[in-house]
């Protein structure tokens, strides 16, 4: 067979991974071809793409980035494109597509899909907000930069008495703060799904004053730096995993379905039903963190 | 309420998280008096403890090692005991018991439990193979430092041509070859799990230096660096979680169960289930692995 | 002798490292009694300390922060008590003074020196910015730390076709800028000593787009992550060995100075020397940086 | 000009950061061609070289291992080689060579230099034992590691009352073991410029038993990890200055000469004085750490 993959959206710790793991199995295991789309859907539309071979993913699987590039959906060329799958599959020649990527990413993968495409999906997002799977890769090296930057900041905090106030990613759903906030001991998290007045915030700020801190609020905003990067290996492992299951999902036929973490397991659902909602923090799990305002 | 916890077996990162996390919830929401015994059953045997309130546990959530101490059970006193059970809690005047250890541990807990104390178990192990629980914390530090070494072989593997061989704990579970191998891209994994002739390994090895490695295999032996020392964020929020749900179970009275992750809910899970089997890596985890031989 | 101790100024990380260090070298090599005045000149003025035995300073050596607190210098509240020097140390009874500190703290130490206090002190700046001392210690973290978000952000860059840019800290000499830039492969770095147009940083970031970057510039802002959190094991060694020669001084009646590197040795150089000019980044070290604009 | 480079020699932190330094400033700044040979020495003996232009050496500054390779020297042949060194030169056609190693490298580049070459010599070695040179590039990052190790060990030593022993490199030279020993707070130092009596090391650890530790000393053998993978930002900033200094002396035509740390600048010193002895822990290095013995 001949296997695309491509890597499209923000960047994630792990893409590289994933494109090592499903080379790796799809020649090792089934003497497959495996081409990459380079720049992400750019690629596919273009017909500009790379065939992977074993030495060309030697030594990617701790490198941050994408070795293949990505770039942000062109919606309207997109579309057209969809219009004419046919036309598309024929121009690079391809039994069977592996678009790894978030949200946006995935539901281009269903429109695809829709289209008569072969499609596997692999998630992809540091924000954890992706429903249907348990977790993503990426999301445990974004809350692993945030939670060393806290280490490094209470130190600080508690021998000079100064309050932090740490910016981490995660605009729609608070996951990387959730998570990130308990491992680094935060006396407060803020979370976009538990909209808060700002004077709050001075409120609990000035309340830790009371207690000895100085009234000199340092902030840090770490940005890029929890996207990038080598991946954890607990991001590694999961990668590995959603790339080998990937190819052995387009060996079964199982098109039209992205892999996804349910326990310890890597099962194979439906594309359609892992972009309907996203995936915020609920209730119960801001009550385990306490700490959460 | 007064609630006893105790330490006990081998190092494990985030056996401080739980502490802490197993006051903050106690003190701050149920205003309940939290005692931690010394150095494992053996500060319970003897009425050796100490009162544990926030200042006790401050500063120590991302600290390795346990600010109570350790020892192994000494079995016959321990057994004793048990048959007086209820002078065992009234020496030390504790309303529940929450004991955070391994599968020695946990059997002790279901000896206490059988014999009326009120115990609520946390599972510890940095080798994951504990049955009932998806995972448990301190694995992902460990498979994290064995990953980091691994890294740091590899390059100099590439560049001067040699063999590594690295040695990970797990003495019955190989869960931490598995996803250490795996994040670090090794080329053959030994598991306890498939006993091998070692004369297998001498040839793969062998076939790799036909691909022109030179003949000289350097050992690495990490040993307790992969149990010690700051936990991964991972590590820490769950441990968090797991003091946390051990300090509700208490209060709803859901005694001779212990904490267990599933998928990303944490449960209740019967101590007698726990202790039955071990959980070894399957047939199918190996798979994913590829290199497993 | 009672051997007095301060660390005063912004954070740093090996403070701990210098504290342990004074006390063992003082405690168990000359039976000396050391005490740890609290927040800086503040305990020396009102007379808190207290008592620094072997086992106050046990596991501190990797610890950020510092276990007596600081403070900023009241200047009037401080000249005044020069005037009554005698008096001052008479209060908390100490033979000789240790302060740890930056350009502010050493100018304050050398008034006390100037007004008949025995004093030796150690400098302290992750800017490394004090001359006639090769580097302090705290900077190789500060380095350290930035170096690191700047590999993260690297592969980011590559892959999504981004410019980023990251401040570091030091205000007036550009140290942290020029060495961790060098170190993370930085294609462009702005020194406080070489002063720029913005319209400069605009052509150059430009430049680089047109190379075929987006027109996205992603800000990074570090702040205190830089200069909290556990020391590198060379800032370790070298505030070990600070505060080792810091003792030996005071035993040899060696006041008025400060430890100093030089090379691979540590020496004692005049209070008033070290605090006379700031030791900024000289043009050859700009030229081996070569990114330098 | 042509200037050719080379590694050869065990594996060091770094290599690729200097590599990518002399091609930066060669190329940048002279408009030089460089050409990098192969396996070390053994490349320069058969004529196997590839160019090597700014994409060659990009994104290989954080990376350990060499991309050029390495090989031990074969003394017979190499001397064979001198004794026709126009010939050796010809066929290459450089004008100037950089051999980037250790000691054996450095004699040999001697040798090259005695016998016409064109030669300025980069010293390389983990172990720090090369005398005129204040440090080497390599060594940061190898006491790092072993520093991380003890951390990890220590807070199991401390909480389950036992002694690790840990094994670092340094046959000849106790740096390594000096430095992280420091830096990781470690009770006792055993170094080879000090023989001691293994009767002594035992004496020793007994005497920390007695303390409460319990009589099982696990060892650990961090090996090649201490050599490979990413270099610090010290490293890193080192190699860079070496390299670049390196092709200043190209272009001065300052040969026979290699590049060496003096305080805080980068001199070039002779090859003869650089081999002549090794750099070992002087008796008052050893006072400073207070737990050799």
């Amino acid at each position: 067979m001949r296997i695309g993959v491509l890597t499209a959206g923000g960047d994630c710790p792990g893409l590289n991974a994933v494109i090592r793991s499903v080379v790796h199995r799809a020649v090792t295991n089934y003497g497959d071809e495996v081409i990459g789309f380079e720049d992400g859907y750019a690629g596919l539309l273009d017909g500009r793409y790379r065939p992977l071979d074993l030495n060309a993913v030697s030594g990617i699987l701790a490198r941050g980035g994408t070795i293949l590039g990505s770039s942000r959906l062109e919606r309207d060329r997109f579309a057209a494109a969809c219009d004419n799958a046919k036309e598309l599959v024929e121009k690079s020649g391809f039994d069977a597509l592996i678009p790894i990527g978030g949200e946006g990413t995935l539901t281009a993968a269903r429109m695809l899909s829709d289209a008569g495409v072969p499609v596997v999906g692999v998630p992809k997002t540091i924000d954890n907000d992706i429903s249907s799977t348990d977790r993503t890769f990426g999301f445990d090296t974004a809350v692993g930069v945030a939670t060393e930057a806290m280490d490094r900041l209470k130190t600080t905090a508690e021998s000079h008495q100064r309050v932090m106030v740490v910016e981490v990613m995660g605009r729609h759903a608070g996951w990387i703060a959730l998570e990130s906030g308990m491992a680094g001991g935060a006396h407060g998290i803020c979370l976009p799904e538990r909209p808060f007045d700002p004077a709050d915030l001075v409120k609990m700020v000035e309340e830790r004053f009371a207690r000895g801190k100085n009234k000199e609020a340092r902030p840090v905003i770490l940005g890029h730096v929890q996207r990038g990067g080598t991946p954890t290996a607990y991001d590694r492992v999961l990668a590995t995993r959603f790339g080998w299951h990937a190819v052995e999902a387009v060996h079964r036929g199982d098109f039209g379905n992205m892999t996804a973490l349910r326990g310890t397991d890597v099962r194979m659902v439906p594309l359609a039903e892992a972009v309907t909602r996203l995936k915020t923090v609920p209730e119960d799990r801001m009550r385990e963190a306490e700490s959460v305002f």
